[in-house]
This record gives structure tokens, sequence and C-alpha cells, in this order.
């Protein structure tokens, strides 16, 4: 791992030597940067991730119009390089206050707006290749995992089976943890931390032989990137348990395909063969649950109809089954409802038997 | 622990005796319950808490009037019953979805939404004097903690000082964990995460000896029990480090005093001592500041106006001096500001500095 950050921080000063020696040889510098717009995204059929096209801009920095952004990306790869070569971590927000610096000699800042530093930040990992994580810039912390496995991070070994009803609490950055030892059979992540505090009191993993994982809402990048990883490395299926309900069939599409404007690193955050095992229209008849059908507002009906036009889910039949059940329920429905079955109904019964039946939806 | 749990559910089985006994001699049975409006909550200068009043209402059963909340409140008695007894806890909102079942013979629900089943657990919380994590019915999952602590949690001891980057998961409930070994002088807890980062990859509360604990915006009840916990039970002090803004201020005010919708159990969330180690309008201009400050919004400005006019911050002279010149100022200024100082200038300056001095607020 030292050695992968190491050549990290050596790119970066290529690319700044590359940039200097063009000055001094009285030549333009420019940066190539990767064009981020929706018209430059695309569905790629073959790998089945949403993925950046190839069309790119060069950017000068003898040029008026983009010196700006010019100096702004080269600030972030000088702080990333500083970052990385110190071995310190911070986060958007951060990063953002370090490049308001004023410039020697003027009263310009080199950002006035958090929105630049972003900017500046996507396009390095363009630039470069490699994620803010590698980069040393961290995203969000949210979440908690629980499980059959034995991480190394930061020098400690971490059983994730002995961590009481709390859990580990996932770092923003799950790009450096080593898999000591993996005895799980598969990963379940779910949206809402109150469905993984069920199935942890009720030692889910244990019985099943697997990794719970949960954030609260859409998932985190530090999230994405472990369920990728544990899934690309050590081949585990991974689930995603979600309510009936648009905004939970979305968090699945971003986890399987990528989203727009993380287009530039689905290979490193989706997993493509994931599977939903969230609660489905079959399963609200099979279990009784319209009577907790939950009226659409507006602005979940207007979710639906972009859902069913997704590239990505056209022609999925199970899918496009989906959205026209909910759309005639006019409304979703909670995995929460499952409790007027039984507490523990949900992780003694219900996904018990969906994963024996293998009845996941693709 | 054990023996406290059979005691509430002892304690709610008398309930339901009491009231079954009173309809089998013909007599109408009432339930008493403290009466939670802003009329009956206070502050009380002795114990320097926001407090319940003593005022309470009779609710009787056979009252068209009050029947329908009298059956909820002895509803999610029953539940809490069972669920204690079968060692098994559920979130408010699946307390919600247990309770909207079908009165048989009728086509009455018990409840029809969740203000209702939230509203009949408080009532439980103040008819028994138990908090409602007693009842096995937790809040939400947040935050995580790292520190020179040991602990004892479902039967696994979880050495806080050895949790990798990610560190402990804080569970919805932190009424049955046990401190098995404390080494740590004092707690800081801090509403942001990124912060906590910076702190845990600092290793801070190695070099100073405490423990770290963050939540992502206002503290859980989890969190609050938790730092009132270290506080009553190991005489840690505790330390707030948030934002110089209304909202970060608000934050210290919950802590230490508890809050009005939460007054009947400021005594197990609140810690009074409590001190504030977080942004100042000294340490904005000592460490020249001034420029990252945030414009208000009118959002922030009536928020600043509520809180100089809180009964408990009244003659608190540091704290008006606080209002005084942030409202001079006009806007906010965060803590990742202090990242232009130095990537760890938090951690190895700036609070051990503040902490050498006791430079506090309280």
């Amino acid at each position: 791992m030292v050695k992968m950050l190491r050549k990290t921080s050596d790119e970066i000063k290529k690319l700044g030597k590359d940039l200097v020696n063009k000055i001094a040889k009285g030549q333009n510098p420019f940066l190539d940067v990767p064009i981020r717009s929706l018209s430059n995204v695309f569905y790629d059929q073959k790998s089945k991730l949403i993925k950046l096209g190839n069309r790119s801009s060069k950017r000068f920095l003898f040029n008026v119009a983009h010196i700006r952004k010019f100096v702004q990306t080269s600030e972030v790869a000088a702080n990333a390089k500083d970052l990385i070569e110190a071995g310190k971590h911070i986060s958007l927000r951060q990063a953002f206050y370090m490049m308001r610096r004023t410039i020697p000699g003027t009263n310009i800042d080199i950002v006035d707006e958090q929105e630049e530093s972003n900017k500046a930040v996507e396009d390095l990992e363009l630039i470069t290749g490699y994620s803010r994580e590698q980069l040393n810039i961290n995203a969000n912390k949210n979440g908690a995992a629980a499980g059959k496995i034995i991480i190394k991070d930061k020098g400690d070994t971490i059983d994730w089976s002995k961590l009481g009803s709390g859990g580990w609490a996932i770092p923003s950055n799950t790009e450096d943890i080593q898999f000591k030892k993996v005895n799980a059979k598969f990963v379940l992540y779910m949206e809402k931390a109150a469905i993984w505090e069920r199935l942890h009191e009720d030692r889910f993993w244990d019985k099943m032989n697997c990794i719970i994982v949960a954030s609260q809402g859409q998932a985190t990048r530090g999230i994405r990137r472990l369920l990728s990883r544990l899934h690309h490395e050590h081949k585990l299926p991974v689930y995603v348990l979600t309510d009936f309900d648009p905004w939970g069939f979305y968090i699945y599409s971003v986890l399987k395909y990528g989203s727009i404007s993380l287009a530039h690193i689905s290979d490193k955050l989706a997993v493509p063969k994931i599977k939903f095992l969230g609660l489905t229209a079959e399963d609200i008849d099979n279990y009784s649950l319209r009577k907790y059908i939950i009226k659409f507002k507006d602005v979940d009906k207007k979710r639906l109809e972009q859902m069913r036009k997704y590239r990505w889910f056209e022609g999925k039949k199970d899918w496009q089954r989906q959205f026209k059940k909910m759309k005639e329920m006019k409304g979703k429905v909670e995995l929460d409802a499952l409790v007027t079955k039984g507490v523990s109904f949900i992780s003694e019964k219900y996904l018990p038997e969906k994963i024996k039946k293998k009845d996941f939806l693709d």
C-alpha cells in the first residue's frame, strides 16, 4: 500500500515537473482534462456501468479564460502531494479552506467558493486517474459494519464479529483497509441503520455467515468502495436491502451502475453484479403489506417516472414490473412494516427465505 | 443489568395489572400523565437543567375523549413488556408499525400516524420514569468514538484505542454498555465527523489521554447518554467542540441544559458541567480567521436572537459576549478554517493550548 501511495505522489510530482519544464522552455503548459458534462457521460452496455466518454479539453496556463482553473487544479495537486507525503487526509471542506489562500502580491484568492475547489479535486482525479481518497482528500464518514471478517487498518486488527452492539464505524476512506480473514459468504448492504440494528441484534451475520453494512440514506463513497473491494477482491456477492420506493431503488441503481456525477470512477465504486434483495411488489402481496402503503407525494411520483426511463433499466422486465406496480399502488412500503409479522421476522424468515430461493432482482 | 431490565418489565406488568383490577372492580382506570407542553417546562436554576414541571393530567379509559390515547399508551406498554422479555429492541418507526394493528372486530387501527405512537412512547417514559431505551425502543444510530477506554458490550470486550481509522460505531442505545477500564482524562465531543477524522488520524486521544466522540449534526440520544454516563459514572470532564455559529452553540446548549422536547429526561441525558471548547470570537481574532466568516442567512440571524434570550444564557457574560460579537461579525466561522494554519494545527496547537489554559466557555 505504501508503494502505491508513493506512486501517487510521484505521479503528481511528475505532473508538476512537466509544467515547470514547459514554462522554462517558453512553452504554454496545459492540463488535458476529460469533460465531465452530461454530454460526455454514457451508459456502457458492455461493462454495464455509467461511464465518462473520452472527450477532453485542454486548459492552458497562458490563457485568460483558462488560468484560474489551471491554477486551482495545480494548487490541489500541490496540496495532495504534501498530504500524501505527510500521510495525512483532509475533507473536501478542509481542502476548500486550504485553497482559499491569497496569491502573494495580489488580493486574489485561489478559490472563492467550495464549488471551485470541489471541481479542481475532480479534475485532479480525472487527470491522474486516482480517486480523491488516493489523493488523501476524503469524503463523508457515515455507517457501520459487522460480520464474519477480520481486517487490518492503521496497524490495528479488528474482528467485525466482536464489536458489541455498535459495530465498526466505517471511515470516509476505505482504500487502505486490509482484509485479513474473510469468512463471510456475502455482504448485505442496507440504507437504514434501524434495520441494521435489528439484524445485528439477531446476529444475522453469524447465522447467515455474512457481513452487514449500513449507511443512513445514500451510501458514502467509503461504503461504496468497501462493497466494491469486498466484491472484486474476495468475490463476495453483494445484496442491497431497501424499501419499496423510488429512492431505495435509486440507491440500488447507484451501487450497481454508478452515478452521473461520479461517472469517472464507476470502475472503482460500482458493483455491476450487485443484486436487489429489498422489498418488491411481490413481497408486498405475499406478506399482505398493502395496508402499509404510504401515499406518494408529487416528488416521489416524478422520481419514479425518471427511474423507469433510465437507459440501464430499459428492457429489464423485472424492474419495469416493479415500476409499473409501484405506479399502480401510488405509494411506497417500508421494510420496517415487516415488524408487524414479528420483531425478528425480517432476519429469521424474510431474508433467509429470499436468499435461499435466490429471489433477487438483478 | 439483567436485574434492572427485569424490574422495568415488572413495573410495566404492575401497571397492566392495576388497570385490569380496576376494570374488574367496575372502576374507571386512568393513567396519570405528566403534561409535556411548553407551559409545563421550566429552567431549573438549582440543577441548571431544563425540566418538566409537576403538572399532570388523568387519562381515563371510559371517557370518549381519552380512550384513544389510553389504549395507545397501554399498547406501547404491552409491546415494551414483550420486547424486554424477549431481549429485543426496535426503532420508533418500527414501534409505529407494531401499533398500527387493527383492533379485532373493528376497522379501527390503534394508531394512524407515527406522531401518535411517538407520543404514546413518551407517555410511557413519563409514567414509568424509564427512558425509551430502557423500554427497548431505540432512537437513531449515528456517530463514532475512539480513545483510551475499554468497554464491554453484548459479551464483547472492545478497546476503543485499537479500532483502526473507523473507530467504534455508536449504537442507538448506550444504556447497557459497561465501562471496564477508563484511562481517559476527559471526553471531547464534536459535531463534525471530518474533524473527528482529523483528530483521530493525529491520534489526539493518545497524546491527550482522552476519548473523542463525533456525531454528524445534533448528537443522538445514544451519544448524549454515553457522554452523560462517562461524566456521571467516571467523573470525566466533557468538552464540546463546534463551529462558531448559532447551531453549534445550540448543540452545546442541548448537551448542557437539555432540550424542551426531552425535558422529562434531562437528568439522564444532560451534562450540566459540560464546557464549550469550540471556536470563540476571541479565537477568530487570535488566529486571524475573519477572512473566513460565512455571511449569515436570515434563518441564522433569527436563531442567534433566540439563543441570546434563552433563560439559561441570561447573565452569562462570556456567552452574551459571543452572541454580541457574532451579531457584529454577521456570520459564522467553521472549525475547518483552522486547516489554513496547518493540517494538524487543530490537534497539535489549537486544542492542546486551549485545554492547557482552561480556555473554556461555561
